[in-house]
């Protein structure tokens, strides 16, 4: 079967977050700029998608929607055939995406005021969400270890007051992409049982893991820490659908999901029927077959585009273990942050990331998202090559 | 242009809350029993809304949504042509459907415990989302006048002790089909003002009003009390598209508005794309041709429901000025209500919605959901006829 991934296409004008504010968020044209920043894909949903989105039009009639049995053994299904993991379907709850999920876990287990953890540099919305519930971030950082980050988990405990009630974890890691290893989520287990801290373990990327690199759930590294663990999933990343707005907490300890259900049932949640159908057709052996092609697809652009911004004197873009955002980092070129972001923006006319945002530790990275189309890559190359050309 | 209001089809098996649960819920036989229960519809939705559907599909992306604009002038437009009613634009903010709303309101506005008033009887939901958060239901009367309800202020102000937060009111009002006048809407408004309770103001129905009928939108006819007006409004029973959990608050306050606004952005709350594309092209003239269209078919489901229903004796249809939700009275027939609903499910196999959950007043009533196709309607009305034929 063959796939569209490099099938060239417009988003502009389509109501899409990524292309449609390339000028008033990026100050890019947006007659030739490349976006390359938010965290979707610029190519159409797996097939199977599609279809049951069809079969929905062709039925016609969009009224309530009743019984998740389908939609959850469509989950513990791809859970456990691409992640190892058992899960009980009970274990799911569903809400409105990821960053809900994250608010709603402050809702639930912390107090406006409350100091809740991160490890930086870390996808910004969890700052900005710990900040919109009225919550403290500290932000402990990661350890660059040349191409790669490491845990620093002595530097985060001194900076612990005590007080903390949640760690928001990535895992796999964006930005950086690592993979983390069974031993190191140990550690971080370990970590939060020692501090009395939740552990919100956010698994969206863990579909996007590339060869040399196995990706283990929380939950199966560290089920000792059942009793502490929220673990959060989605199809939205890994088929392009984050429009739907439907993710998942996997919680397999019966009190933590008894008061997470009893909030949404307060709240009144319950997800859109697209998504869920969406997700239902996403989570088999078809969009098996269609992920194996797009990480195939990435690892395509991924060498395409490390290859030439490696180029660059100063420039690295770090190897991804995982993601398909390239973290790539420009102090070498001894530029201040505003002149490479100028070059960028203005010469090349990509709107990536900015790093700083990401918190302690990116303030010298700009994020590139390669899930677009191959010349999209090459042309992004090029741009770059040019805009520091001086540097050859 | 003809419409698809009568076209034969089949909801079963497609996680169709109205037709799946049949047996599991009435004891109804899934074969050849008929759903008349639950507040969606059995035909398509516009075809303006299945075109921006396709269109969807064809392009394939499902990525991040940006810029309701297009969204909030439709539901503007809409609000005006319809209603004669101006709203700003930012006056919308938008959440999962209106029973999400209305949990919403009871989160941001009351805290449990707390007292929260209804007219009974009136959709049920409103008193199982008062439990399920926690508050406590205050379930004043209306008062019955032959085939109609009025408002009985004087004895909910006997029900009141004071400490009351909120009136959850339906305007139109569902299970009745009363259409409120501007004088009773100002009863209502002043007897909030009266008893400092906050309005929340469910006009969910306000598209289904029937000729000599005229509905008035709570904010024009008492705009003095806008500083404790919410209004709920959503195209989802319009529009048949209730599965997809899309409603609205309008909310003229600005700080009634930011203390919710406040609240969403804390549960990081982002509606799904293509909810908001369906009411985008719902809320157009095409939609509104298609509505009026409808209006007439529910005209003639209602004309033969009624005069064939009210042919038995004892049993009275109430003549519906709104919704597609006929609301007939069985008292008359002299049976206890389990023998009603035994003859209405096992001899006549229809689901409708028991009239009890509707609170205090709906003892010997039935709610049946004329929003089908005439020939289901037809075959209910011989059905009923043949389960009460010894009352002839
Ligand atoms: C780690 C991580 N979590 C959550 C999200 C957002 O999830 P959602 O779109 O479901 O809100 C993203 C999106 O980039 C992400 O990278
Ligand atoms: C008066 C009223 N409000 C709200 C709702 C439910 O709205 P939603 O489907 O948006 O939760 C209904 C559905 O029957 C209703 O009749």
């Amino acid at each position: 079967m063959t796939y569209q991934f490099n099938t060239m296409n417009d988003r502009r004008g389509t109501n899409c977050s990524k292309w449609d504010v390339l000028e008033s968020k990026f100050d890019v044209p947006s007659e030739d700029g490349l976006a390359m920043w938010t965290a979707d894909s610029d190519y159409p949903t797996a097939p199977c998608v599609l279809k049951a989105l069809q079969d929905a039009v062709d039925h016609g009639v969009f009224g309530y929607w009743t019984d998740n049995s389908e939609y959850h053994k469509a989950i513990q299904w791809w859970m456990k055939s691409r992640h190892g993991w058992d899960i009980d379907t009970d274990w799911i709850l569903t809400c409105q995406g990821l960053g809900n999920a994250i608010a709603l876990c402050l809702d639930v287990w912390s107090a406006p005021g409350d100091r809740i953890v991160t490890f930086n540099p870390v996808y910004h919305e969890f700052e900005f969400k710990i900040r919109k519930a009225g919550r403290v971030p500290v932000q402990c950082p990661l350890k660059r270890d040349g191409d790669t980050y490491d845990l620093d988990l002595d530097t985060a405990q001194d900076m612990l007051d005590g007080t903390e009630k949640m760690l928001i974890f990535c895992s796999p890691q964006n930005p950086s992409g690592r993979v983390w290893s069974r031993e190191e989520l140990k550690q971080v287990a370990e970590f939060c049982a020692r501090n009395d801290l939740l552990l919100i373990s956010d698994e969206i990327h863990h579909d996007f893991i590339y060869p040399g690199h196995t990706f283990v759930p929380m939950d199966v590294a560290a089920p000792q820490i059942r009793d502490r663990l929220v673990v959060l999933t989605a199809a939205s990343k890994t088929f392009n659908i984050a429009g739907q707005k439907t993710g998942n907490m996997i919680i397999p300890d019966d009190d933590l999901r008894a008061a997470m259900a009893q909030r949404l049932r307060s709240l009144d949640y319950s997800p859109n029927a697209l998504g869920l159908k969406m997700v239902t057709a996403a989570y088999s052996p078809e969009g098996a077959d269609w992920v194996d092609a797009q990480i195939a697809h990435l690892m395509e652009n991924k060498a395409i585009f490390d290859e030439g911004v490696n180029a660059i004197p100063g420039v690295r873009s770090l190897p991804l273990q995982s993601t398909y955002l390239a973290w790539v980092d420009f102090s070498g070129t001894g530029m201040d942050f505003e002149e490479i972001s100028r070059r960028v923006r203005k010469d090349a006319r990509i709107a990536p990331s900015p790093g700083p945002e990401f918190g302690p530790g990116g303030e010298t990275f700009l994020r590139f998202n390669l899930a677009t189309q191959k010349a999209r890559v090459v042309e992004a190359v090029h741009r770059l090559q040019t805009a520091f050309a001086d540097l050859q």
